[in-house]
């Protein structure tokens, strides 16, 4: 793992630099990760993305042997709440079609929705095709598990096999409900990108793009900790995602948007014009549901009903969610002299993206400085990045990647390691945030570059102009 | 059932003889049907609406003595799913209401946001009054379950009988959940048509036909196959309703729109004349919300929570709707030379009327190709009907009927028949597929004729170009 | 309790009387309530929030040991309900904030949405900091449950402590999620407000008021009842709070709407000038939000998943706001001769509204009549108002305080008192709706004068003119 000490010594370096690292970070995975995985501990094959201190009890027999034993009733109870979560996060992409259509031009709106439809369909598929396998590389249930480019493998899957539906395969769920809760969580990079990079970018290119966003970097790098991989090994901690998810898909929505430029008339003589929200009730309705739809991320992220640790984390999210807001009003205020609604909105997603890294190892009065913390830090990122003249219409960037990497910090700083043969320390948690914002930023980058060699990734002028819903769909969001 | 090869014979005659048609199905039916019913399988008769395969336990005593016995927590926990798959599927009407909304003219909007109000409260109320009743037949829970015309029987329930609060009535539910359940179902068939109808039908008119239809005509077909009926006996399968309840609401709304004609200025000179939607977030608000509900409507159809069943389900049900916004999208760029938002937000909802017959006995990949089918034959199904002049706003003839027959046949053509007694073919999904597509149509032919000769279903030209928010509600849906 | 009758005689007097009543009632209780609570009954000490007839099971050791148990099932089951019962509640604040954005003039959007994060945030943080336990002062759980003024106490609580998340607490659900459902609850009374003092109120006086509203005043006379207080020991029934949350909210905002005012231009020359909805899909949307979270709402309010009991109360909920909806469409368009979609759409709330006092003490047929009471009800009263010159943008005051009042009376004419011990009466129903209204009533009066006095509690007229979104927070709600 030489990988590490070089990419912490190089933090500050130009963007080639990164993607050299990246190059590096992804291949050194690649052989040892697996090679770990595959030789290290043969006896916990079975318990790929099982909490650790839960044991599968020894399972024989048909399905009906199953649901007569004794624990079928939890373990029915477990599947379905992972299953309700899964319903939940699959609302956060309403959530998110809703923000990012609120916060944009409404010429530009049909083409957001359009992105999102896409994304999560594509997302969905794609999961199934090679992400579910990718990024959960080890077991032997019966299926070839062969890694990374298990292509296909799944449809190779027999429903009828014991095995994958009862506590064999995990003690809270089936192997299909692991399926969609993961499906759920992989389209969200994406859709974390599509904002930052709204208005402007050319919706082929966005979809080859997300294909391969979601497709391969999001389950390589997921492996990294949820599959088993290097920083798992570590001591990494990453509950839901601050890291995994959030700063992965914020700092390749920033790689983009460096390669993007700003949308047009945005920087103006060296001030700054700003592009007014098109529909603040939409952006608010996806708030709301990226709100709710996040007891569900982390309230499902323990895969298992558990009532001391799913309520707990309900209740650390929830109260993050709400000082965030909180922190958001005053700070913004303190800055802008207004009570900024956009700024309270981006409040509630800073604190919900803050917490997840460490909603289940943090203590109640840490959950709400957490929050606060993040809704300070979303407000002075957002105009840190505008003077940067970069140009990210939704605040994706400081929402999921910074407060991401806030996130999974506060671990290290605020949470008690459970775990006393993999401890997390502010340094396992300082490697894992900028090994996903790293790796995310550079694949991004890499891939953005031979996008706009190959194709192009931004619309002309007079397009830009017109808006994308005329344009590229011929189609308007809103007409009489 | 000389009905049946009758009405095989007679699929491409005109109208009237689906009409025909329609009165000697019901007649036939009515007889037989519940004298099978009331004869059968006395052994039976607790078990409406019950899994087959599923024995309830014996169950005697108070409910205290029920709340003791072993089998509780599993009975609470299947009532509670379905109790959360109908909150699902009631999520599914706010889909319908803004779907509709959005794909129609802003100046109609009032008035389909208050035909869904209407409906689904109506719906609820006549499913109390009648047609819960209508449709479950059988029994003998101390309560007077005399088939079809059990108007107001209801009533009489006494809600501290044990027997319909225990697994006396079913091992998965009570009565209460039961009846939640199917009657948010209930209401779908009418809202289907409602958004074919838009933008021009008579307020009064509409109203009768949608408590004829949801009170009367739904539960009667829908009893022949989920209250045990003719169609069950003859080996139909239809899992969650893709006949029984989109095909049904898909052809009901054919014969409404044929009777109405197209809206005023839709097809001129032979040329058509797109008429834009007013507000695509609020329709894609409406899609998702749909996609959701599904996971209810589908996952929920089971009457259970049992892992293997319904984590399943949801897994096709996702791939089902993924793949038929990827085919749509593909398919409607191919015909069109543009990225279609509707296009895309059809095609979900083709994949998942289509998977909803047979989400449960069909393979991975074949949820997939059902899926991609349903797709392309959404975007076919739409340009066709717009060819021969029949104007439906929402599309939803194709998505709900058409795709609805697709996924009946697709449980012929991919399914794997679990019941050996009463297995399936392509020849039985082929009766019931036409039997509930005739059925709805001429029901509706029949009644919308009746309403056109005695009150009209057409508003005036003038109230047509003025909008039905101002003439016949005097509100607008948008204003400053 | 002498101020029972001097209360009962006073209900014509003049608004001084109500507040002098108000004194004496919240001192009158402050006093020997919680005396009660901390002499009466030790052996019920561990019961607080319990269903009194659930006796928690003896639990002795270490979480392990209590996961291990035969009822950890059922618990877990009871405690998933209870939490997906809150996400449900947590819904409601989307469909509030929608239905205000939507219901009044889009030139008030922003600040109406504004204020519907804060009080959600607010209401969270301040229910952490002290309403938790103003609101349930009883118990001994190794916590200092020291009464009204428990600020921050809870910052001590420990995570780890085991009797808060076993049925040593609650046989139902963890301390944790009994905070987050009460906590979705509390910050209910203050949005009830916010709609009826919507597009005149300045920002910081209705953040003042909303901070004191949620944070002191809902949990003291919360309570009365639900924290064991003199209401319930006189019989009061309020299941899930008809009178405690909608009626206290709705007189807590006809208080402020006295005090601020009519609009602009709403009463001119002793005409009533309307000002429309802007944003009707908005609106239906919060209806249908708020319809669906009222099933976590009444759902939940068992604090367990009970079949009989959760399913019984979902289908009178439902049933009585299908009959609020018919009910309202009847008799408003007797009313106005026109199918009117906002009274169709609070004739929704009305019936939810009107049943959630009684939900589980009244039977189906009386269900359907409190809903059709409540929907003819909401009409009259929204009409009266309006004569009366008392301005409610959205109908808040009619459709929560006079229907919450209806619903609690409702409970004394219909339900059947299941505890023989402490019967409730058509007396008990009215001392607690006229107590909470009067409570609720007195404290907004005398804060929003206070507030008047010292800060101002309404914009300038030049303000009101231009929009709040522009004046007080320089954003439009929708923009290009």
């Amino acid at each position: 793992m030489k990988s590490k000490s070089l990419m912490l010594s190089n933090m500050g370096a130009a963007p080639w630099k990164y993607l050299l690292l990246a190059v590096i970070l992804a291949f050194s995975n690649v052989v040892p990760a697996h090679a770990d995985d595959h030789e290290g501990t043969p006896a916990d094959a079975d318990s790929v993305a099982v909490a650790e201190n839960v044991d599968p009890p020894p399972y024989e027999g048909s399905y009906e042997v199953f649901t007569a034993s004794d624990g079928f009733t939890l373990f029915t109870l477990n599947n379905l709440w992972i299953l309700v979560a899964a319903f939940l996060v699959f609302t956060m992409h309403l959530g998110f079609a809703t923000l990012e259509s609120g916060l944009c031009q409404s010429k530009n709106t049909v083409n957001i929705l359009f992105k999102n439809v896409f994304i999560i369909s594509i997302g969905i598929l794609t999961y199934a095709l090679d992400g579910f396998n990718a990024m959960y590389p080890g077991g032997d249930m019966g299926i070839d598990w062969n890694g990374y480019f298990a292509l296909g493998s799944w449809f190779g899957v027999d429903p009828a096999d014991t095995a994958m539906i009862t506590d064999h395969y995990n003690p809270g769920y089936t192997w299909w409900t692991d399926f969609l809760f993961q499906a759920m969580f992989a389209a969200t990079g994406a859709t974390i990108v599509s904002g930052a990079v709204a208005e402007r970018i050319k919706l082929p290119a966005f979809m080859v793009f997300a294909i391969l966003f979601v497709g391969f970097a999001y389950p390589t790098a997921g492996s990294w900790k949820w599959g088993e991989g290097w920083l798992d090994a570590k001591g990494f901690y990453d509950f839901a995602g601050s890291s995994i998810v959030h700063a992965f898909g914020g700092f390749g929505a920033l790689a983009c948007v460096l390669i993007l430029g700003p949308r047009k008339g945005k920087y103006l003589d060296g001030g700054i014009k700003p592009i007014p929200a098109s529909n603040f009730p939409l952006a608010t309705i996806g708030v709301f549901l990226l709100f709710l739809g996040w007891f569900g991320f982390n309230g499902g992220s323990f895969l298992s009903a558990d009532p001391k640790l799913v309520s707990y984390v309900c209740v650390t999210t929830a109260l993050a969610a709400a000082s965030g807001a909180v922190s958001s009003i005053v700070f913004s205020y303190m800055a802008c002299k207004k009570p900024d609604l956009s700024m309270a909105l981006n409040g509630i997603l800073a604190g919900l993206v803050g917490i997840t890294a460490g909603a289940d190892v943090v203590s109640i009065s840490d959950s709400i400085i957490i929050g606060l913390v993040a809704g300070a830090v979303v407000v002075f990122s957002i105009l840190f990045f505008d003077k940067q003249k970069i140009d990210d219409p939704v605040g994706a960037i400081s929402v999921h990647g910074v407060c991401g990497i806030w996130g999974t910090l506060a671990v290290g700083i605020f949470g008690e390691s459970g775990d006393p043969e993999k401890p997390f320390t502010i340094g396992t948690q300082f490697l894992g945030a900028i090994s996903y914002s790293i790796f995310a930023f550079a694949f991004a980058y890499i891939v953005f570059s031979i996008l706009k060699a190959v194709m192009g990734v931004r619309v002309s002028e007079e397009e830009e102009d017109r808006g994308l819903d005329i344009t590229e769909h011929g189609q308007e969001a809103y007409t009489n």
